[in-house]
């Protein structure tokens, strides 16, 4: 076995190693001989009777018995790493006329009493970004509870749940009738939610359409087409503010945020609640390059998915891949949805435990 | 003014540019003349009467005025580009002997009742990484209202708040008497909960003291140490994962995230939820040699700041950079802590919006 000898034996799975209750592991690194070498190995079976390799270990004669279907999928070179679901890597990205016509969607009911129904249905959200449940109950507040069936509401500044409507008063553009063009909401925190639900109670007015965008699509293209613009937005970390009486909210971070490996991990794009870069003025020449291209990019319409919300909708969205917008609408109309903010690590939880159920596949 | 015009531009203040209701910006980027240029440049005042200078633009014509004020604090090469408080350089590192003596605490009445008060203790939060009130009620949920105080709780699959102590049937080595090393909570998780409460209701039991050590402080010590040890933790994603009946959670993060520029930004270590890395055997050995060397370092006598919380404690720490730990204590005997998730952003804009008040400096 050409594998690292602290590697494999940092993944023995006796129950002196791993507590059975919970699959915690139950020592420190620091507690594993620092010599540590493989001393025997021989074919041997697990208790459950599956054919595995014995390791014997020096110098603390350790035992560790390894299921053969353990090692043929885990040793290096075995299998490509795995992402947590959560790159580019890992998503299926569109433009609008990938989806014309096959909107990721879900009646209500089927998606509360069907779990195969409800599995595609987050998984859309896992794989496209999004998914679009129909029929849902016309009621206040309802969109709590939708949130409640993949995972737990994300309560910020602006509520457990937020109106977008026109009010008299306006702590943000949301709340009038004004064109929202396409943005991911709240850049200026940190954790920003990474889900967003709308909740579409009343949509009589003249306008007020809806759009998303691939903001991990509108990202690769860029990083095609202009890769110097690429790496200044994943590069210099852009100062996002939100002020009111209440509150006063900052985060900075890059337009679009990679992991390790470079890999698009996150967007975050909002012209409103941009503030004053600091940066020397070489620095601000190429990023005010950038930002322009790639906000041009943004509203390319063949980016552009655009549909109507009608009361019984509710949209659930990753707000760190998906950027939405609005079109403008007569503020005389009668237009009203309730918002609400979530995690996607917990929608990604529910989707994995009812994958456990054998009717669903 | 030696400004890129366009960035210049992006920040005008004027009411046609910003709604002066909520400080939003009412352009996009894409908007701005392409072949932007200053027209020409005097002084001026401000509406509230300050020496201002006033530019006219070409080709559009557009008049903003700027404060001078405005201009000597953010003209580039005025001052460094400030931060968002939340990497290393915002931050005050220490070792357990930097607070003998002087923990950050507050007592808990006067939290609750004086704004100066309620303002450094969030503040030793953000810059210690912690802060213990004392005296906090003993009453089963409190802890729930102490996080009111400042934010919002962060509800997970461990409820609303999670009891610390002996269960039958665990699903948490935390539910044990079993010794804790050093960790950051919840590293499976992403957006991981950036700030944990812990509130000790009962503590009689032989053993289970807590203890802190400054994940940034000992990253930082890394980094002077063993540079290629720190640049490995900063690159190689580790894989996190927790399941139990109800849930499946992974996120795959290096131990060591930093920001663009490099900075330290969050920690995430937890040898009981670590994962099967499945990298090249060489990155293999390289990780484990790093990640051996940082849990050493993280477990060195002079890191850790020891204390005994006592039934009204309430501990609150940044769980991106505070490790936490206790010593093992007897099952037979009475312990009983309630912890909470919460998030940071939240501290951050209440301590924000208190320093607005004149009482507190």
């Amino acid at each position: 076995m050409s594998a690292p000898p602290v590697w494999l034996r940092d993944n023995c799975p006796c129950p002196h190693c791993r507590d059975p209750r919970n699959g915690q592991k139950l020592f420190q690194i620091t507690e594993l001989p620092a010599a540590l070498a493989v001393d025997s190995v021989r074919d041997a079976t697990t208790a459950d009777g599956a054919p595995a390799r014995e390791v014997v270990w020096a110098p603390d004669g350790h035992r560790s018995v390894y299921a053969e279907t353990w090692l043929g999928a885990h040793l290096p070179g075995a299998s490509a790493a795995p992402g947590d679901g959560r790159t580019e890597d890992d998503k299926e990205l569109w433009a609008a006329a990938d989806l014309e016509g096959r909107l990721p969607e879900a009646d209500w009911s089927a998606y509360t009493t069907g779990p195969a129904v409800k599995a595609a249905a987050l998984q859309s959200v896992l794989r496209l970004g999004f998914v679009l449940l129909r029929g849902v109950p016309v009621h206040d507040r309802q969109v709590l509870d939708v949130a409640r069936t993949f995972g737990y509401v994300r309560e910020t500044n602006y509520g457990e749940l937020f109106e977008v409507r026109v009010e008299a008063d306006p702590n943000n553009l949301a709340f009038t009738g004004a064109r929202i063009t396409p943005h991911t909401d709240n850049p200026y925190r940190d954790p920003v939610p990474t889900l967003q639900l709308l909740h579409c109670l009343t949509n009589a007015a003249q306008g007020g359409d809806s759009g998303l965008v691939d903001g991990f699509h509108a990202a690769a293209l860029l990083r095609h087409e202009d890769p110097e613009a690429y790496d200044v937005l994943t590069r210099v970390p852009v100062p996002f503010a939100f002020a009111d009486d209440r509150s006063e909210l900052r985060a900075h971070r890059p337009l679009i945020g990679t992991d390790p490996a470079g890999r698009i991990r996150e967007i975050r794009f909002n012209n409103r609640s941009i503030g004053t870069l600091h940066q020397p003025a070489d620095v601000l020449d190429a990023f005010y390059a950038a930002y322009r291209r790639f906000g041009e990019l943004l509203l390319r319409s063949e980016l552009q998915l655009e549909f109507r919300l009608t009361p019984g909708d509710c949209l659930v969205f990753d707000n760190t891949r998906l950027l939405h917008a609005r079109t403008a609408f007569a503020e005389s109309g009668d237009r009203h949805l309730q918002g609400a903010y979530a995690d996607i690590d917990g929608l990604a939880s529910t989707l994995a435990v009812l994958r456990r159920e054998e009717t669903v596949k």
